[in-house]
């Protein structure tokens, strides 16, 4: 028998992406197809490398081909992705801006912030991070990156930061221009002016995301990033308590009003439950269970997972190392399917924003 | 030998109070002597019967009348104790109104409130808890009282609400009069008025302590119940967290100022550490180390104690019954230091309040 383009992208016009809801040869995801005798090659093209449906769809094409064409077929897929956007971000060459916020402090956001960046950089995305957290920038401690000074040039008149490459990323924190020593009693306008030049004066390059840490709770930096840098989603971090969820409900609010109109991506649970490492089969729900995925639902948003806690009574931290990198335990598992989830929404959001049909890939 | 009142006396001037570092004769603090021949006994007042010193004292009573009068001489101690005050409380009966409060919501200010009163009830005093958190009663829950309703008779004219009597306290709770499934928009006014009758409408009869729990962070009630009644001393209590730590200074200097100026009896450090019940010997840090100690020593005020968190896998939560009922382990240990540490503390600020000299006895 012989096999032709027509009839591979007819079997695989059967396959639909289950989240954008469309066949996959509709949405301009199959190419380079290749046919010698029974061998069938092509790539598919995932809206993200960190997509969790990968496998799945990998399967689904060997299945439409084996059933469609011929069991006797010998299919290669090529899975691979081009991260896909919506509109200009503000910043040349960034494809998505993803904002982690959280209604209170002390609720683990930078610690979300830092490792969702992490997890979509494993994927093979390319990422960067800016940590607007001026009052309590944390990114220098959390990457082992205290005292680093950032390289500065003047090209054509204009400032040109490089940012600081580390395990994968780069990465911008106020904290790398302020003396960690000293109060930073800027004002609102030289606060929304300092965290803008982290935004345009850096030289970023090509990024498939860039996550933002905003500070805690909502103020000036929140509406000036928002109305200055078009941001593709929020993701909100909250505790499982009572008093944390209320506090998220406000920060979710904020990105909901009309002046700041930012979708968000969904709610992302920290501390869900502790787990001592010396007893790691055992979940203690120490602030109650459930929450976050309840004020998911009550706000009609994606939950994005819950994130244990897990530590040993011989951990001395391990600052200077996020903790996706550190172990190949619970919580690296955790902060991967959260990261794989936040990029799962941003390619609905974006496929959503663009209407229906082909996927924009820039 | 022949013993006398005057050489029991003399021996016992000998003997100091560590807290208020005078003899205990000086204090007034001996009565009811009684010899015969080598039998001697008396009693000692202490300031509170939660004293924590109270082994040490007697001890040191005991080596007085052996070292000073006679080897042979067969002591017998009364350990008692006489709540002391300092002003007029503005409740009839009340020697003492401590208030608990905390900088932000979440830190467990209500289990504190709550296991405090029952401690200082454990210890013999007569004691009453008002749970002034009007947007968040909790004593209802933990107390196991959803639903109750205090008697309420009206007597010359004048309202007189019973306070609900529960594990040896009274209770009442703005909880008790609201409906808990519907919000409570009252605004700062008439919140005040609510909870000035929880205090003047209510007949609370004699008691030594009267705890309040008040809402987090500081607002008309505090401003109210300060300027309305001559609170005793604030407890402030606090998370390990820095970014708790940070609030709970905003809610020791609301406190300090001029126009409220309660002494602050110290600072309780809540989920200081977590033991799993599984792993009695265990102890992670789960918030970081040493915060609250640290905050008191910044602030120049008594470090209280920490508070673990103690849970099995098990543990439904226990609703309707406070830790220091519950078990008798560590966490009922804490509570029990922490309620004798703040007794030593009202009666410090008593003492110091009335000047020198001998300890007023209302």
């Amino acid at each position: 028998m012989i096999i032709t383009k027509e009839q591979v992208l007819q079997a695989l016009g059967n396959v639909e992406e289950p989240d954008l809801k469309k066949d996959l040869v509709t949405l301009n995801m199959i190419q380079d197809i290749h046919i010698e005798g029974l061998n069938v090659s092509f790539s598919v093209i995932l809206t993200t490398p960190a997509c969790p449906l990968k496998a799945l769809i990998e399967n689904a094409c060997r299945n439409a081909i084996s059933h469609f064409i011929s069991k006797e077929a010998v299919v290669s897929v090529n899975m691979t992705s081009r991260v896909t956007t919506q509109k200009n971000t503000g910043v040349p060459g960034v494809k998505n801006i993803i904002a982690v916020a959280s209604g209170k402090g002390g609720v683990g956001k930078s610690t979300v912030a830092a490792n969702l960046a992490l997890g979509l950089a494993k994927s093979g995305a390319k990422v960067g991070l800016i940590d607007a957290d001026i009052y309590g920038p944390s990114v220098p401690i959390m990457f082992g990156l205290e005292g680093a000074r950032p390289q500065a040039s003047v090209v054509d008149g204009k400032t040109r930061i490089e940012p600081i490459e580390k395990y994968g990323i780069k990465l911008l924190s106020i904290g790398f221009f302020t003396d960690p020593n000293q109060p930073v009693p800027w004002r609102g306008p030289m606060v929304s002016t300092a965290v803008k030049q982290l935004f345009n004066d850096a030289d970023w390059g090509e990024l498939d995301y860039l996550v933002i840490d905003l500070p805690p709770g909502t103020g000036d930096i929140h509406i000036t990033i928002t109305q200055t840098f078009p941001v593709t989603g929020a993701v909100i971090v909250t505790t499982p308590q009572n008093v944390a969820l209320a506090d998220a409900k406000k920060g979710v609010g904020m990105f909901m009003m009309p002046a700041i109109n930012v979708p968000i991506l969904g709610v992302v649970e920290n501390m869900s439950y502790f787990t001592p490492a010396e007893l790691p089969d055992n979940k203690y729900y120490i602030f109650g269970k459930g929450g976050g995925q309840k004020l998911a639902s009550q706000l009609d948003v994606p939950f994005l997972g819950e994130i244990p806690l897990v530590k040993s009574i011989s951990d001395s931290g391990d600052a200077g190392i996020p903790t996706i990198l550190q172990e190949d335990g619970v919580m690296t598992k955790a902060f991967t399917d959260m990261a794989q989830r936040v990029a799962q929404q941003v390619a609905i959001s974006n496929a959503k924003a663009l209407g229906n049909g082909a996927i924009a890939t820039v």
